[in-house]
């Protein structure tokens, strides 16, 4: 508690104002009412929805500003919290504790004390390095800027072709956008199959899908190159062909962010992001970090990894913001859950896959069932595969993978939360799930999976 | 082995061909293909689905055959099954391990020997003992037979004039079909909101969307006898007023049907159902109990209970049946999840209420939230209350209520997956559950109000 009162004037400085930096922000203001409490965000919005950009690129989110959550001004007015946009963290100064912010508007440079330090600068799109990708006309979607600007471009150049590089759920969710906008869309992915992080035949499910929306995939081919016309983008070229397009988006994942931080030898993992311990620490005290510049202890495989997600995001900065307050709390790990909806389709992931145990040693089996989402004879019930995978020997349920109709995959949920309690896939079995015509089958899928797998392991 | 060697022509006697005695024969089967195995079934209809019948009767469903998931003849032709309809067993005499069956086509008796013997004889619903109860026009609807009767009576008749006595979840599903079908609907129930099942305040809230429905609701009044015209229903009396009644659904739940058993003495416990072992055994060597009339353990309030649920009858079958069959299976229990649909509402419940924690002396706090299905911004994004429950001091939960839209309550099986791990109120605002706009907001519902009921605990 002395310690508390000792820091309740010590300023805090968050490099990072969407979900993990303001989310600390947050709670460190619930905990701490007179805490000094600066952020700096260089982007013009706080607290925005990064998830949210297709479905307004899409349109069915009219509004960008249906995406921010709380602006700068409601967390100085409600929050007392000195959020500020437009700026930019160039350095920081750890032996006296402060950080040099560039104005982007006005090119002013001033140096702000710390007393903690949280890094919650997210990460970056992947950018391939090949000629031409920096023309104009080329996306990278991870900011609300960058979502403006693709919409901005569909509006004034009225682009008829584009195409999409990288099949991961931002490349899809941003091709079935597109093609709701009305044009005609390609997606390169240098896979056999979409959706890396599922199995490949689950992945060849969310291809046919994506296929049926009208996206022509040129899959196993690498985008090599752009060519353009005046500085603008005007084709894909790749190991095969030559793909035009008016628009490109990339769909190559992020990069945590990590400059700043590495100025001041803050330790990263194997994945690159920033190592912290499971209160959010850095190898630095003082410097905490979360968010998708910080890695998460995966509690499946046991290491840490890098996961780029809101859910994640969130967690990490009531933990970090907790901590900061002079709370204590812990931030136990994640089990990689994903999903997303591809048009009509629900695709969901957590845990490991087939393709990861075997990459990790993990003796594993597997059952992937097909089934429905309600009982047959119930109006609206369609289909639903559903992939479990176990570990041999310990009977241990590994990971889960869901494609499906609408209904399908938050079903996802059970699975994750069977893994988090490490659960055999036979526990599985027993669960008392809900069952009512309109909702499941009386063994639900991800039940009747368990029954397929137990045999197999 | 050699035991199971042993009983592989030891013929099984199934009392009872829905759920979980069909359940068990089927998996006897699959163990031993040469196994006798007999099934008696007094209805003409084995393996269909009793939560379909609602939906038969409200005609979403359009043929009760839908609702069949294998008949007789699939037994009899697929299974090498020997499943008789239309048979009832009168009496079981165990010391010549047979059972005496009449046949209800032709009236004929004869004895069946059974080694092993399975009663699945199911619940009745349950009937007031007040006068003109056994009037024509009053429908209990546990039975397809008893769903079809329904049906065929509003066809025949033509009925304007509808009540349903008792406000559980067949009660209040059998209120929405008739409502679809066009009839005054009144419903009567003695408590002070309808679903008892779950917390009065989240009751309030499925009262209100009944009342939406257009179902005039007459609570904390109790149903005293009916008026008839030539042996005809043509009212429901209550304790304050007499309401017009062509038609009359009695929704007071059911009894575990259990006379057979209670001739040769097979041990009941508290609830009125068979006490079994955690392998299904009744306290009779050689006789089995499963389903609606035999006992579960309760994973979180720790008593047996009996649950009246096709999820539960078909686990029951399944442990039972490999036991029968010489393996060794257990179940472990249940933590009273259920679900329901009342015309646009989702309605699920799991684990304890706050009125069970009192009666049952667990020292409890509660939180309850409103959130959005999906992300606020997404398209179709609508209201979801989520209640949770749980023990002061060890900081376990112990329940979880769910009233909303679409989507709303098939978040109450992360609930009952973490109840079966035992897992405290802080560890599920941690879970790694899926988020992407047309799923969830950030932070799921089920996680806001653990959020909400962490800091109450």
């Amino acid at each position: 508690v002395s310690a508390q009162r000792h820091s309740i004037k010590e300023p805090v400085v968050v490099i990072g104002g969407d979900a993990a930096g303001m989310s600390a922000a947050a709670k460190i203001r619930r905990e701490q009412s007179e805490r000094p409490i600066v952020v700096f965000e260089r982007s013009p919005h706080t607290s925005y929805s990064a998830c949210g950009i297709p479905y307004y690129v899409g349109g069915q989110v009219e509004h960008a500003r249906d995406l921010i959550a709380r602006s700068p001004e409601t967390f100085r007015q409600k929050y007392h919290i000195d959020a500020r946009v437009h700026h930019e963290v160039m350095h920081i100064d750890h032996k006296q504790q402060r950080v040099k912010v560039r104005n982007l508007e006005d090119g002013d440079e001033f140096w702000e004390p710390y007393g903690k330090l949280l890094v919650a600068t997210g990460a970056v799109p992947k950018r391939p390095d090949v000629p031409g990708s920096d023309a104009s006309g080329i996306f990278g979607v991870s900011t609300l800027a960058s979502g403006l600007a693709v919409r901005r471009h569909l509006v004034q150049e009225r682009p008829h072709t584009a195409v999409v590089v990288g099949g991961g759920y931002i490349g899809l969710e941003m091709a079935e956008a597109l093609v709701r906008r009305g044009l005609h869309v390609a997606l390169v992915e240098r896979a056999s199959e979409v959706m890396g992080t599922l199995d490949r035949d689950m992945g060849a499910l969310v291809s046919a899908a994506l296929r049926d929306t009208g996206v022509t995939l040129y899959l196993e081919e690498t985008a090599t190159g752009f060519e353009t016309t005046e500085g603008r983008v005007s084709a894909v070229v790749t190991d095969r062909r030559t793909i035009s397009a008016d628009l490109v988006v990339l769909g190559l994942g992020v990069r945590p962010n990590t400059h700043l931080a590495d100025e001041v030898d803050i330790a990263r993992g194997e994945s690159g992001a920033l190592r912290v311990s499971d209160r959010l620490q850095t190898s630095v005290e003082g410097i905490w970090a979360a968010g998708d510049c910080a890695e998460s202890w995966h509690l499946v495989s046991r290491r840490r990894v890098q996961v780029a997600l809101g859910t994640v995001a969130n967690k990490h900065g009531l933990v970090a913001g907790t901590n900061i307050a002079g709370g204590d709390a812990v931030f136990p790990g994640i089990v990689g859950t994903a999903v997303s909806k591809i048009c009509q389709y629900e695709v969901a992931r957590t845990g490991l896959g087939e393709e990861e145990c075997r990459a990790l040693g993990i003796d594993c089996a597997a059952a992937t069932i097909e089934s429905l989402t309600r009982a047959g004879y119930y109006p609206g019930a369609g289909a639903i595969t559903v992939k479990l995978v176990g570990e041999r020997g310990s009977g241990r349920l590994v990971g889960g993978q869901i494609v499906g109709i609408e209904g399908a995959a938050k079903r996802i949920d059970v699975v994750a939360t069977a893994l988090t309690a490490g659960m055999t896939v036979e526990a599985l079995i027993n669960l008392d799930l809900s069952y009512a015509p309109p909702f499941s089958p009386v063994w639900d899928p991800v039940q009747i999976a368990a029954r397929r797998l137990a045999k197999a392991l």
